[in-house]
């Protein structure tokens, strides 16, 4: 390890300088190694925060923390394995249902999940509200598993990517989470130590989204494909419209209820959208799985493997493999509350992250890492942005165990509607792709 | 204690929003009792570095830091209790003549000094240089001492700001010492905690002081007397010229000689700018504590003192109070060795850093805290602006005890003198009174 003096690079990137890749292996590997104390850390992450860090850097820094530990190799056995990854939004379901839709048009499937925080869910407490279900498998397993039976969904592991959690821990604490290209080397490191060949994104903007506008989740999108290029792993990234709740459900069971109906082949117009979407994702999934020779095949692939129910086939074996004794036996909450329109017209929009806010107070998400999660509860939804509704019309249903609690995502959900005399324009559901 | 969370008191400076004093008691507080951890504290230092404090943030910053240890209380005993500060030059020994001449005039005079670091030299460094002389007392014993004897000179201790103490020590490895509001109350919250009725700032600019230019001295010293105004200190604040050494010497025991020809009322074209400025700095901190009605009056009774020799008879007192056997046995070193110019015309400049860095190549200085110091070795200066030089007159002498570290310093300083044919536009010692 070549020699730097902490307090010298940190000073760098404080005036605004570039890293080399040398200095950001020291950085990268002697704070891994807990020999770069986390005060160092913390400085020169803020420093990022303020100077940001060029395409290199960011694409140097990613590879660093994917090699930091165990990285999958997939070439001796099935070079093509593909992930999906989206950027988190309110009722963003669709891993559940394109990981199984992509792997019955025969692409190997690999997906490591988060857990959900803040206003977004996350695929791995979705899946733990199935009974039995486990999301814990060494990463041998994981990768035998995928090569084996096409897909396989699993949780961070401790030898996945260590620099990044450990640096993300510490970003967490001390107000450096929010940083463009810390966001996107964390998010990358991950899928890069997959030994992915080829990653879809689903990168989301809205109201449910982290990233509000449309031009910042650009940015965001053309940033994680350009590490994935400077790094070899095909990138094609969707940006998909989080104006309001994905679908007819926000909460772990019943967003799974959803996309079990979908993965059957039913058609609602509540869930209309996760459909397409998730059509969509699998559709580009497929292709660059190299199981269909365009986009337009595979959708047509997608869309027959749901009508068929093979998609849904998939996903039972998938759940039964890792522990899942039934499909049948969702929990439910004790309680429902119906809240209907105390306006009438034109429903134009939805402050949907503060649905996401109302679901973690029926304690379907968390605000902090800690939190424990109630699998049952959460929020039905019965409108949508151009749905025309007179007073009285029943717009939510809140899935709840607490009357309290109820009570007060009710107030929240209350708020999170605006109406119009006249009808919205119509918005795409995809703004954009970037191949 | 309010109870606040770390990680959103950083995000509200990283986003640029001022604290409130709370806010900033919890930070100060936490910190010092070592409850809120290095990695928060050093990244809300960074946040600060790139977002600033306001100056009501930076005077209750300096405040708290103050009380984080001993505050000294001269009420009871001798109320208006001076001291004088410089931000740092080469050669700058003016602290060993105004404190005595101040004493002698009938101020109490409270020194708390520090040691240098980089190009420019500390106060204790110097003192420490007269054999058996020693700057470590207990805070009461300082205080007696002041109220006693009319003038006491220690260097930090564990209990005067220790909050100040953990950060500094922080930013120091962790690429934020150089922060405007971070010098700022960190200089002034020392001076705070001295209990003091006035204070003398000697801000330096140019070639041999940590802000080069003016304009920049003068923002320091303006947010200086800031914080004193808010703290209900009056501060009188001299922008002095910095572009060449002060003086004739330049290293520790060598700087005590020539205070000591000054103190004895000896007059020499060598150091007559050092006398000048004793002087100027000295009738302020006579008008600060009362014993003259002007300055101008102060400045003919700092004179007078000189003259007579009463200034030196209160700098011998002091020195055997502090443990000095005496004042004629100061280390010589081993070589002397002399520097003729190589160029004719007149010198028009210095790379006044340069003789500062020259001189801690010779073991005069120190580039870190915990470098040794050779009290014998420095630099001997012949030349000045405006000095008319031929090729083969002596310009400096080299006193050091190491011929590979006299070479090498005589490189640098070979390099560090700008000439002219035309003789340069002669600038004011003293540019800028701010009172």
């Amino acid at each position: 390890v070549e020699n730097y003096i902490p307090a010298e690079l940190i000073k760098k990137k404080r005036r605004g300088s570039n890293h080399s890749r040398e200095e950001l292996a020291y950085i990268v590997n002697e704070f891994t190694a807990q020999r770069l104390p986390d005060y160092q850390m913390s400085a020169w992450l803020m420093a990022v925060c303020f100077q940001g860090m060029s395409e290199k850097e960011t694409s140097d820094f990613t590879a660093l923390m994917r090699d930091s530990g165990q990285v999958l190799n997939f070439k001796n056995t099935h070079p093509l394995v593909i992930d999906k990854h989206s950027t988190g939004g309110v009722g963003d379901k669709t891993s559940l249902i394109v990981g199984p839709l992509a792997a019955a048009a025969g692409v190997h499937v690999a997906m490591v999940a988060g857990r959900g925080l803040g206003h977004t869910g996350g695929t791995l407490d979705k899946l733990e509200s199935i009974p039995g279900l486990s999301v814990q498998m060494s990463l041998s397993d994981f990768q035998r598993n995928v090569v084996e039976n096409g897909i396989a969904i699993i949780g961070q592991t401790a030898d996945l990517c260590p620099a990044d959690k450990f640096i993300y821990a510490l970003r967490d604490v001390t107000g450096t989470v929010d940083s463009l290209p810390l966001i996107c080397s964390s998010i990358m490191s991950k899928k890069l130590a997959e030994g992915l060949g080829g990653l879809v994104l689903d990168v989301k903007f809205g109201s449910g989204a982290f990233m509000k506008s449309f031009e910042q989740a650009l940015v965001l999108a053309k940033s994680l494909q350009n590490i994935g290029k400077h790094n070899g792993l095909p990138v094609t990234a969707l940006l998909t419209n989080m104006d309001q709740p994905l679908g007819q459900f926000v909460g772990n069971a019943l967003e799974v209820g959803e996309c079990l109906q979908i993965l059957k082949g039913e058609l609602s117009p509540s869930f209309a959208d996760t459909r397409e979407l998730s059509i969509d994702l699998a559709s580009h999934m497929i292709y660059l799985g190299k199981k269909a020779s365009s986009v337009a095949e595979g959708r047509t692939l997608a869309t027959k493997l749901l009508q068929t129910g093979q998609a849904f086939e998939v996903f039972s074996a998938l759940c039964k493999r890792q522990g899942a004794s039934s499909l049948n036996n969702l929990p439910r909450a004790k309680k429902i509350f119906d809240l209907h329109s105390e306006a009438e017209g034109y429903i134009v929009g939805f402050d949907t992250e503060m649905i996401g806010v109302a679901s973690i107070i029926l304690g379907a998400g968390r605000t902090s890492a800690k939190d424990q999660i109630d699998p049952a509860s959460g929020i039905e939804c019965l409108v949508k942005i151009g749905s025309k509704v007179n007073k009285g019309d029943l717009q939510f249903r809140v899935h709840g165990n607490d009357s309290h609690r109820i009570n007060e995502a009710m107030n929240r959900i209350r708020t999170a509607i605006r109406y119009s005399s006249a009808p919205p324009a119509p918005t795409p559901l995809v703004a954009k792709i970037l191949f």
